[in-house]
């Protein structure tokens, strides 16, 4: 579909594109057009004022010592069954590495698993969500991530809300991702980098995403990636943030933060849980590459 | 061939193999039956008293600011240069990363290139190599890693010496690396990774090596990879110590330390220059894989 095409099919569903991308053969750099905290901050607020101050403008947030070792180590039992489950059995929300049988991610883990779906409604995350997106929030995705010692594959960078908004129809900067960290990130085995402030400019990227490319793309991202020379200017003024800590920690990062991570050859397994919220008056459209929606388990669409 | 028919080449030869490798189905851990340091310390030694005991305990040392940035900046100059070059025209000693077309090592530096030629002769270098060899000594090997940022890979763990004795029939551990960084080294952007007390083992590795591999092993290494078991008994032992540093700083280790460097998908570059000084009573035998010798570039026989 031509970009007059797709602009003619958005116009007739009321759709306005507040953040083209994948369309022009250069990129562009866009100023955000929303905002990245929704509520006034009062003292009932669940972050404190330099917390809620900080992760509007750096676009993250560490929480260190959030969950405790108990409820750690339950999920990481449930982990490890999941890991060996699905080594011997394929399933379709199930993604494998790159370059091995490892399973890397593991989707919709708050819809099919009792134990991370009690996770997904924590009182404690859910009412951090509720304050940060300024209304009732659900989950938009969810996911493990395995990280595994030895072979585990580097994240390139990207913007999720980039892929969100192109691949998944949602409309504005309204939503943010939560990690939880299983396992101690430690600076060797391939920590989760940020780079601060990112989230206040839009890059969108270059060239046509394929039909159905998705399950290549879980794997190694291939479109939706932003170019050199606007990660070399976005290094340039926020720098590049390591995040390491105990396991336990979480990090809140904002949809539209600039992040990725390295590879980890080291024996020490980098597990964590990803659980995006959405604010329920950002809900999913019809995609804006005009292509047809990602299955459910990569993007709930209620 | 198999382990019998070896054998009795070697015999032959009047060969002895301290350090079987590439033989057995099963790792073995063997302990070191050479020396690290080759010569008494005295008060006229180029390393202080304390530098010479941490590298003989942990296998590496750290030397900050050894080089000045007039001498760095002519070099990345060189390097720039030889980037460019070999971009556009292929060479035999010239190796490109395993998923695309930059430039990942350029060999036999100290032979093929002028500046660097006089870097590997550099007297302060030659002073050091002397002392921890305990004798003359002759550049066995060298290269430029470029580590180019975004799409730089990971260097998987190894001991260089497993390889140099399988591949390139170098009998004892008498030989080390001086790595010598002309960028910055973040823990961001794929760092060297070392196993201290690491040197004090061998890890013998599983799998026959194939004939002529050594173009492949040098984008992503198959084999002459210790297992995952080992790693972690050594990691345990040891910890990961993970070298940063300003660019300028130079770090020597052993050859029998376990090392390795994760992916780079930072903006930041992180090339090095790689010289590996041999003690002249420590030449190259017939590979001890009883294969045929790898080209003169990776390894000097002189």
């Amino acid at each position: 579909m031509n970009r007059i095409m797709r602009d003619e099919k958005m116009v007739k569903q009321g759709l306005e594109d507040k953040y083209p991308s994948r369309i022009e053969d250069k990129p562009v750099v866009m100023k955000r057009e929303d905002d990245v905290l929704y509520s006034e901050w009062t003292e009932k607020s669940p972050l404190s004022k330099e917390q809620s101050d900080f992760y509007e403008k750096n676009g993250f947030l560490v929480l260190d010592r959030f969950f405790s070792e108990m409820e750690l180590s339950e999920w990481r039992t449930e982990l490890k069954r999941l890991n060996e489950k699905y080594r011997e059995e394929e399933a379709e929300h199930v993604i494998l590495e790159p370059e091995s049988r490892e399973v890397r991610s593991v989707f919709a883990v708050h819809e099919n698993n009792e134990k991370f779906k009690q996770l997904a409604a924590h009182p404690k995350l859910a009412a951090i969500a509720n304050y940060l997106l300024g209304s009732d929030t659900y989950i938009h995705q969810s996911r493990i991530n395995f990280k595994p010692g030895f072979t585990g594959k580097e994240f390139y960078w990207h913007s999720d809300f980039e892929t969100w908004h192109v691949e998944d129809g949602m409309p504005s900067m309204r939503a943010f991702s939560c990690s939880i960290a299983l396992e101690d990130n430690f600076q060797h085995n391939g920590p989760l980098m940020v780079i601060p402030g990112s989230h206040k400019k839009f890059i969108s990227c270059i060239g046509k995403t394929p039909d159905n490319h998705f399950k290549q793309s879980l794997r190694r991202q291939e479109y939706g990636v932003p170019d050199p020379h606007s990660l070399e200017m976005l290094n340039k003024e926020g720098g590049i943030h390591t995040i390491t800590g105990k396991a336990g920690s979480i990090v809140l990062f904002d949809c539209n933060t600039m992040h990725g991570s390295n590879s980890n050859i080291t024996p020490d397994p980098r597990s964590n849980v990803f659980l995006v919220y959405n604010s329920t008056e950002n809900k999913l459209q019809q995609p804006y590459s005009g292509q047809k929606p990602r299955p459910r388990y990569i993007a709930s669409r209620e």
